[in-house]
């Protein structure tokens, strides 16, 4: 249960500057359906704004990544900061863009194989070798 | 400074068990250079040929993400993971198989906005969507 | 679920040690309600009575920083440590001290700012600056 | 050691786009003074300039949180998040916005404490109160 | 609700290469019963294979840590990992292995003291003492 | 370089209360070394008194748990809260109670494939399964 109200699809059309966002979510994604990250957001309007400009800025815009690639990056990283909201939305928003289930399954082997890797470097607090600094 | 000592290629050269994977990591990489990493995983033969074996099943054997692609997400792992080490060692292989800094770039950016977007789902406990629900 | 068994105020009142505890938190707190958090520790004496003294200690005892700045502290750190529990239990402390809205939007910001900006400074590796240096 | 060049001034200045965003650094910290966080992300102007942006907005903007009260969450968020950059430069912007030793010695035993209950609360996986609930 | 697929004993049963896997697990427990974390990861069977080896090795094969300490080291990492599914498997396979209420007790108090103490020694990045050094 | 300043012996002996808390470490732990760690938390007597109590409460104190079982869980949590000066302190710590190399190397191996599996859960989002339920 979220800390804070959900704003609901009439709450929004009463706010002018929270239904300014939300309008540009529904045109950017072509869909209807907003998420309950944007319905928890528009409880701060600056920060709904701040937030919605940076995703464009970094997910929407072209660039030389792909959208999917960004998305499977962007699960990894959910992953491990362990928000479940986020894997949960990220892993729909990758097969919305095509994800197959095979790459799913090769990310899931990655993030997982770094989260070992990732440990044992640590334990063992392993020193950068020379070869790695710019 | 390692808790463990890191193997130098002489005493690599005297263990049968610990040459083999050395061995086949200069084979696989084409490349004479092992680093620290594997030096300090000599000490302990079980984890040291499990984890490379590992390693070459899920970021060497061809799939259906391709190696850079997979570099990228075990960047995004590793700094979340806070692991210093293998920030450095995967960010230098994937500029070995060609990430570009404006790709990096965006990697460094999504890797961020992931982490601050998490970090306020989780702040505010948002439920997951039932459209997000399997 | 827990792991453990939650105690009730029946089984509270059995056991003089866990009840003494349970007795000064609601005199600290001027309230009955003793929520699950003391509820599970109860099972485990030693830890109750020394987590409660050491709360008591950080969060209750005046001192330089007043108690709603404390909260505020304490739901950044539970946000980032993505304790479910600690983030719910302190929002409400938080707005029990006064937190306003106001004041929680802008608290949700900082965290959200700080773990972009920190996963950016962990991915770029950055050196600590020496004018940082005490 | 960073895995991106750390800009100098002069590589600032030959950059209209870069020379803007730490002009507006130096202007509104009104110091001379900037840091290597800013020198790392000048590689990435979009990052530079978005990152910047929102610091403003969030750290610098009067708001219903004071200045320090922000510096003091920003150290929290940043220990947690195991940043080690990030520890250094707050906790020295921190000081520079006149936080106390006393203060400091309250924060770091509210960080730790946290830690040391979020941690009882994962481990023995207690439901949340619905007295906690919105 | 998981993000994949719970393969049931029939489509276990239709699938010869997670059968044997599913067999081999029942097999080395002694036990009819094969949990959600094995369901999922069958629909990756690469994974599940490597997985499950990786873990016969680690975990079931006699070695210098009896199985008992073993799982208490994997609660403590599960816990600070935030895996909510790991710490109640743990927590049980813990139990089943004798764990006894007193044992939990003190693994709960050690590692709630060592995230304290870890946030602490971050909190003011204390340097590592020379003796301590390999 | 730690944010404060860590206090040398002749500091110590000038503050009866810091003084006191050095001398139990000294006795308690039969040694003349009192490591960094404790020297930078003298800046803050009241957290350092709680915390040297908590420690020896803990870790000291006799009970159903080895002192080298503890050590090994501290080294666990140490790792995955991603401390370095914890790592060493406890590594060294581990050593000097009778850690064998063999012992540390299946320490290793547990830690590093609960990384691996506690991700795999996470990012599956798996549920638990109510045979884990107490």
């Amino acid at each position: 249960m979220a800390t804070v109200k959900l704003w609901t699809d009439e709450e929004v059309a009463a706010s002018p500057r929270v239904k300014a966002v939300f309008d540009d979510i529904r045109t950017t994604r072509n869909s209807d359906f907003v998420n309950n990250f944007w319905r928890a957001l528009a409880n701060q309007p600056d920060v709904l704004e701040r937030t919605w400009t940076s995703i464009k800025q970094v997910m929407v815009q072209p660039g030389a990544l792909d959208p999917l690639t960004k998305e499977l990056i962007y699960i990894a990283a959910s992953t491990i900061n362990g928000c479940s909201y986020c894997v949960h939305s990220h892993t729909a928003a990758a097969r919305a863009k095509g994800m197959t289930e095979q790459q799913y399954a090769e990310l899931i082997a990655v993030v997982g194989m770094a989260a070992e890797t990732n440990t044992l470097a640590t334990a063992l607090q392993i020193p950068v070798d020379p070869e790695f600094m710019v």
